[in-house]
């Protein structure tokens, strides 16, 4: 069976690239700088589902992430203090890692984010959040201002 | 510089087994069949701070966690429905991973299990977890009822 994406990623998310692995989404929530990873195969839910080549793919897009995330950070001005890695599942079983930029002045101050308050979409800067994105995993050229 | 284990997190766990990597242990909260996983690596705090090879044996045993925190649930005659998987450190900085079994009945529901409500130490318990958990990382014969 195909990949498809979880319905509530999509609508929580938007599309930043494809990795060999992973489907990088960049969380539509300018509080955090905050990128999920969606291994591209089917059906998986735990870290188990992935066999052990896959996993230390998965292992190593994490770690690309952390690049990605903070780009994002520098480009809202907050440039992380810590990054929160988590395949949690508790809400959408298909297979996800959050890799999420702290830092002890956000709004989670030092709890987890899930359920904080509200998200703040990015609206128009949501593009820009993107570009940032893409930049840190190396897939595109410096931004130039 | 040594490893020296986080007082905080030596507070709130008990020691299970010292694997390749991580040194491994029970949370002492019996509502969830909890193992956390630390890597004995002084000053790291980032998944970014183990070198590559570092970050496929934490995956392996995070995997092999899997198993040892099965095994606790099914001694509390609680299997897990799923697994949380997670590197948050907002409190402890030493880096360490959580592994931690859910079930959608348990105190936490759909939502992260840090910050809800009080731990339950294991008490007079707290042995048979132990044993529970090193027989499903393999470590001991199976236990005889």
């Amino acid at each position: 069976m195909a990949f498809v994406l979880d319905p509530r990623l999509e609508r929580d998310s938007a599309f930043v690239a494809d990795l060999d692995l992973c489907q990088v989404r960049l969380q539509d929530d300018a509080r955090w700088p905050w990128l999920v990873l969606v291994p591209r195969v089917a059906d998986a839910v735990e870290l188990t589902d992935l066999d052990e080549r896959r996993r230390a793919r998965l292992m190593d897009e994490v770690v690309l992430a952390y690049d990605g995330v903070r780009a994002i950070g520098a480009g809202l001005g907050r440039l992380p203090e810590k990054i929160n890695v988590a395949a949690l599942g508790n809400v959408v079983a298909q297979l996800h890692v959050h890799v999420i930029g702290r830092r002890r002045d956000d709004p989670a101050g030092t709890a987890p984010v899930w359920g904080v308050g509200r998200p703040e979409p990015y609206g128009q800067a949501l593009g820009l959040a993107l570009d940032a994105a893409r930049e840190g995993l190396g897939l595109i050229e410096e931004i130039r201002g």
